[in-house]
């Protein structure tokens, strides 16, 4: 049975495909440490539980396909906190901040269009855009330049007849990268000069170090046509197994186009979207905490990082991931090695190779990503494993 | 800013295109009788919200891509039970039904792609198969005939090249028809022959009336490799708003292809998992009350119908809807007139017009759907007034 071109496109996670080697190595009873998968390990704000436990209906029945109320009011009211004014035909709820990606592919490429990514990036974009029958055209940028990519030079180029959009995480997820204002304001402007959709994915932006601020791209109201923002509650109240994001946008052709969408599967779970409202409530002293948590991390993290020699990477600035470039050959050998042969006192450590990060064939074959959502102590550890299993590995 | 073809050649829900005029007339005062929204008001089992209200995690984290373990084994002790033998590997929870559908699209159909669907049909079927990209082919069926359309005659002249799958529903919605076990086999049989996808929406699998028996297709077990079937909480335990389907085949690679979104969009939330596992362990006894009050309102239904003159019905057997051909010019008209001008005693009704569940031009303007989803007196009175208001409207 013949199955679509465009999901042939498509790949397995590369963040899941050593799966089946971390289940043998623990059946060997070997300790892993997981720096793989950007699952935080901070609690949920309790209230999200709290409003779903209090929560009873007869029926439990269809919410209206853009949302429920309440919690379209709770996104509202957090934006507004930011300074920017949305009304709330502008905010659609989704079923995770993956929904809103997906839909917003749909509404915007047929086969052959290419949305203009920097690589690395986060690969489930990779899916998205190829099951929607486009393509990844990417900016590539490099470990040594911080992987920079907003210049005029480096996307410019990119742009041709079948250019549709561009799609930037800010902070960066898998580089932790935040773009300064200049340069989100550059990556607008050719947006609009172009004709191009701007998506932001800022699901990460509270997760910001060293004092610094973020600006949404959502303050810049000349692009409001080409503007669509993905957001979610995954991250921002470590609440992933809510599967409650938005898709924001003032371009009201397109929240028609994806109300299409949102209307065909009817409309997002209704517990889900009473916990995700109650979140909205919790005090702006929690995102203090976990930033402070998190900027503790990243500085293990990156302090590991730079004492293994031949290590290349930068200080993360923004979400909590970082990417590494590694003295070996292959990151996805160096990672079988690591599941496979390498073991100090039963322990071993994962990551996710870079190679499934990239568009561009051969590119990050060396590089990895860590996701630091672990504790200090086992960062700690779990870097100085890394450490000594390149020297072994080699060493060989 | 172009949007992409595919969303253009959508459209927004048929059935909820009426609600403007809806708020209007309610604000004029009228009560609205609504046939047109399949929202049963049968009470969802309170073991969901039991099993939810017990559950609290630390970190709510993200669950497997595809479901958690407790539910996918609750479907398949379902499906055993109707004997019926499924690997875990073949069942993945989805989010709703709905989610189901646009997965198996987007992994069989490329642009210009055909998916032959019997007409009148669910309307939402038109925007998964239309944003993958896909055509909908329909066969065309007629009031006149009880709206059959399983033979080779009507199957077979529309089976071409870019044809990759049949869709059907099996107790059907719209039309409230059941295939015969023959019927069945011999859709089996055409997909198997031509090497197409048979997909099979078995939704309101418990919703059959008349001692009448199911023959699902996962009972034909020559055609593993082409059957999909979608499957959907919402129906069965009257759960709309917890968001849980599966998308269930034997077929690896179909499988492994929409593993590939699953990974992508990360998992289904949790705490619907959790509350959908608690509902497969209502007592059959659930089904049969269900399925005996539906009963009482199909007769209703029926019956007053056909009191209508003019009106062509066929007895659905199935499901909880019907179509009814009236003697009206335009469907659409006559709501608007519904809405707009007619009452008695400061009540009217409103239903789907026909149109929107035909792919033909022209097709179903002067049928309606009718959602037999309010108790028996309700439903008395709406169509007390579906009958007045034809009288009314035809000798304006």
């Amino acid at each position: 049975m013949k199955l679509s071109q465009k999901i042939e496109k498509c790949e397995l996670s590369p963040i899941r495909k050593f799966y089946p080697y971390v289940v043998e190595a623990q059946k060997r009873g070997i300790k892993i440490h997981f720096l793989n998968i950007g699952q935080p390990d901070i609690k949920t704000p309790p209230v999200y539980f709290d409003a779903i436990s209090d929560f009873r209906q007869e029926v439990l029945e269809y919410m209206p396909s853009p949302g429920i109320p309440e919690l379209i009011e709770a996104i509202r009211t957090y934006y507004h906190r930011l300074g920017v004014a949305f009304d709330s035909g502008d905010i659609m709820v989704t079923t995770g901040g993956s929904e809103a990606l997906l839909m917003a592919m749909l509404c915007i490429l047929d086969e052959g269009e290419e949305v203009i990514v920097p690589e690395p990036f986060y690969p489930n974009y990779a899916t998205f855009i190829r099951s929607a029958g486009g393509r990844i055209c990417p900016i590539h940028t490099k470990p040594e330049e911080g992987y920079r990519y907003a210049s005029r030079e480096q996307v410019e180029p990119l742009i041709n007849d079948r250019t549709r959009a561009i799609l930037i995480t800010n902070p960066g997820n898998p580089t932790g990268t935040i773009l300064t204002p200049q340069e989100l304001r550059l990556m607008a402007d050719i947006a609009k000069e172009h004709d191009l959709f701007l998506i932001c994915d800022e699901v990460y932006r509270e997760f910001i170090y060293d004092g610094g601020e973020l600006t949404t791209a959502a303050s810049f109201r000349d692009v409001d046509e080409n503007l669509i923002l993905i957001d979610s509650v995954s991250k921002r109240f470590s609440a992933c197994g809510a599967r409650i994001g938005a898709l924001i946008s003032r371009n009201k052709a397109l929240m028609e186009a994806a109300t299409k969408i949102a209307q065909a599967r009817l409309s997002v779970a209704t517990l889900d979207q009473i916990g995700a409202a109650a979140l909205y409530t919790v005090e702006p002293s929690y995102f203090n905490a976990t930033r402070e948590e998190y900027q503790r991390r990243r500085d293990v993290c990156y302090r590991k990082l730079k004492e293994i020699p031949g290590v290349v990477t930068t200080e993360p600035k923004g979400a909590f991931y970082t990417m590494a470039k590694l003295p070996v050959d292959s990151a996805e050998k160096f990672q079988m090695f690591l599941l496979k042969e390498f073991e100090d006192n039963g322990e071993t450590v994962v990551f996710s190779p870079g190679e499934g990060f990239y568009a561009t064939p051969g590119a990050g074959v060396d590089e990895i990503r860590i996701a630091y959502v672990r504790c200090v102590e086992e960062l700690e550890r779990a870097l100085e494993l890394l450490r000594m299993a390149i020297e072994r590995y080699n060493n060989k």
